[in-house]
């Protein structure tokens, strides 16, 4: 059996890596606002070895819409099908949903046992709150390849649910938590037709990020009433700009799993239609909290010590920037030279060829933070070695890349390359 | 600048980083047979900081054929770009042939003085041998992004010509060395129509390894006569079961260059089709020694301490074999988890489905060695975690998954991503 949450706490005693990250914000984890229509609880199931939070319980009212994306690996595990296929159903308005989500075991390359195991946990909470399987959506996090206790899932489902409650948001965010050194969690407020609407969301994720059209677990809660085809373009847009734009390790999850959920308590008439004005300032409101869970993500980088926005301009379109600016965000020879607070820019220039998309060396344009480092084909006349490298020694870097060709843009978050990431996957054997 | 160069020789005093490789082979370099047409000589330049070999000149009989390899990386070097422009040209046959190549500087996104470098080289050694510039070969390997300083080149080239010797091939696989911690080279031979076909080679390379259809620094030597387009076919072929098919960090060179020189000295008759069955015995032979260099430069990789094998089997083409190889090879979590001898074969399944290439998890099975770990879409029935952990401290680590689907198959070859590795490339600034 493969063991990374064994490792990790032994690593975390022996080394106090779970110290939180050099990265995380200062405010810690924000009072998240109540969303009427969501209740949440969270226990301990004894998945995890430890006497920690490991199972949390969201209950939806009825009528409430989800919509998701989920990771495209080809080996993703048992929940992650489960939940594709909810997606695709259509919902009946006068029923309950709920979100159930387990960490310390991923349920994944865990055979028909752990196809069962899905399909028993929905069974039950369905039962429990009055619905049917397909309103019952369900994430697993963990160790891959090992069979889900399921049991202690099941016994766990009617105490949950009596334990519901608006404010409850904190504990469930603990409860999805494995490598992860903070909780992460977010919220924003949007004024459409004169009412407020809410939307409130938190994220699990530290090792193996590198999202591909999905993330880490994510869960986002918003009051707005809006229809499910609609909420689902609105996601699928955004992905791109958020959890797509992040990569702490190039490692994709077999587990990645993001949820939005509206109730559609606020009195106003429902969106039904991508192009009503009042979809527009949802989205855009949506898309600031899904970027700053994505940010949280990539603060807690396994090993982080530095957090680098990579901006990738002037590129042939939008594709060529991102594939860009994601070769110089998982070149190993740049994290490990901005760890080493290098501004050795001879590596980001590798990095931008590696891919082979074709540049016009010429044209090119660097620049680290504030300060130009390479123009027309050479190093910037202004370049000065002494002020790039004190720029270096901050925790936040900026890179910037200009191809002059055409208009495609991409930004990109990661972190760094250090011996902490060695030590928390390889030093410790399971 | 960048001076990942400055940076090695302070870690190697430091940390004594560049005593060899653990995985070098024992025998040490070689005898290379002497390959009639083909003289080497070499001399410290003053391009490397330490008094060591940085310069090399190959001479190469009239009627010699070369065919070659190079990144396809779009930022690559201002050799490599000329290097293109020769391969292309058809060679006159009563001119000898020449290569020159510098350790120490990659010539690399240095505008337009890097172009007059390569040329005023070329017509140097071109004026020196009694040639023509297009019958020169230019490769360079380094810093990138700092000037070549070409008049320490230009003003040793005619000794260099004066010291030219058939048994100097040793002192030529010196003088290309970066981070090497050993020379690299192998030779083989093969009977054509009863005559002995001699191939020798050497290479370098360590870091900044994941060659796109070509790689480091290679250099191949035979004496078999064959034509210009047959050769280049044969290098084509090769390329994929070679140098394509390894990695140590993902990271892309953008100055990969590999030159096959075949003098044709042997008294056979021509080799000018692909079809002809001698085409095939020479192109297997040197397959073969195309494949031991790559493996050489894998034991070579930065902080490597586990040479390790991916054969991947059954897949729906031998494309997305070679892709599902080369995710497992390149993943940090993979790699990670070998470096701390831990079967964490949870991992080579997320590294299987991160592309996204369709399999059926419940035909995969996967291999460490001879042992089985997982079949059926479950842990294998045989899986003994104490006989994985005892193979996984050897040296030697080979990893087989058969997707059970089709006949694709690829094999590649990698290393473990250790704290050398961090400390090389990080730990040191410039």
């Amino acid at each position: 059996m493969t063991k990374d949450n064994k490792k990790y706490s032994k690593v975390s005693k022996a080394f106090k890596l779970k110290k939180t990250s050099l990265l995380a914000p200062k405010k810690g984890f924000p009072d998240l606002p109540i969303i009427n229509g969501v209740k949440f609880s969270a226990t301990h199931a004894g998945i995890k070895k430890q006497k920690q939070l490991d199972l949390m319980l969201v209950e939806l009212r009825p009528g409430t819409t989800i919509a998701g994306a989920l990771t495209k690996s080809s080996t993703c595990s048992a929940p992650v099908k489960w939940c594709r296929n909810n997606l695709d159903y259509q919902n009946s308005s006068d029923l309950p949903l709920a979100i159930i989500v387990n960490s310390g075991n991923a349920n994944t390359f865990t055979g028909e046992s752990g196809t069962v195991a899905v399909s028993k946990t929905a069974l039950e909470v369905a039962k429990c709150i009055g619905s049917n399987p397909n309103n019952v959506f369900v994430a697993s996090t963990g160790v891959i390849g090992e069979t889900l206790p399921v049991d202690k899932i099941l016994k766990k489902i009617s105490k949950l649910k009596e334990n519901l409650k608006k404010e409850n948001a904190k504990e469930a965010a603990l409860a999805i938590l494995t490598t992860d050194t903070f909780p992460k969690g977010t919220h924003r407020a949007v004024n459409i037709d004169g009412k407020e609407i809410k939307i409130s969301g938190f994220a699990k994720g530290s090792g193996m990020v590198a999202p591909n059209m999905a993330t880490m677990l994510v869960f986002i809660f918003t009051d707005v009433p809006i229809n499910k085809k609609v909420l689902q373009e609105i996601v699928n847009q955004n992905i791109c700009t958020t959890f797509n734009a992040i990569t702490v390790d190039s490692d994709t999850s077999t587990s990645d799993t993001l949820l939005v959920a509206a109730t559609g308590t606020v009195d106003i008439d429902p969106i039904i239609s991508i192009q009503d004005s009042r979809a527009n300032l949802f989205r855009t409101a949506l898309e600031s909290l899904m970027q700053e869970l994505a940010k949280l993500v990539v603060r807690d980088g396994e090993g982080a010590t530095k957090f680098i926005e990579i901006n990738v301009r002037g590129a042939k379109d939008n594709e060529s920037a991102l594939l860009i600016g994601k070769a110089i965000a998982n070149s190993p020879l740049v994290k490990t030279a901005i760890a080493g607070e290098d501004p050795n820019w001879g590596r980001v220039i590798m990095a931008i060829g590696k891919e082979g998309i074709p540049i016009s060396a010429e044209k090119l344009k660097i620049s680290f933070g504030k300060y130009p480092i390479a123009e027309a084909g050479n190093v910037s006349k202004t370049y000065s070695e002494k002020e790039v490298k004190e720029y270096m020694r901050g925790k936040e870097i900026t890179i910037n890349v200009d191809l002059e060709m055409k208009s495609g843009t991409a930004t990109i978050w990661t972190c760094d390359l250090t011996h902490e990431y060695i030590a928390i996957n390889a030093d410790y054997r399971s």
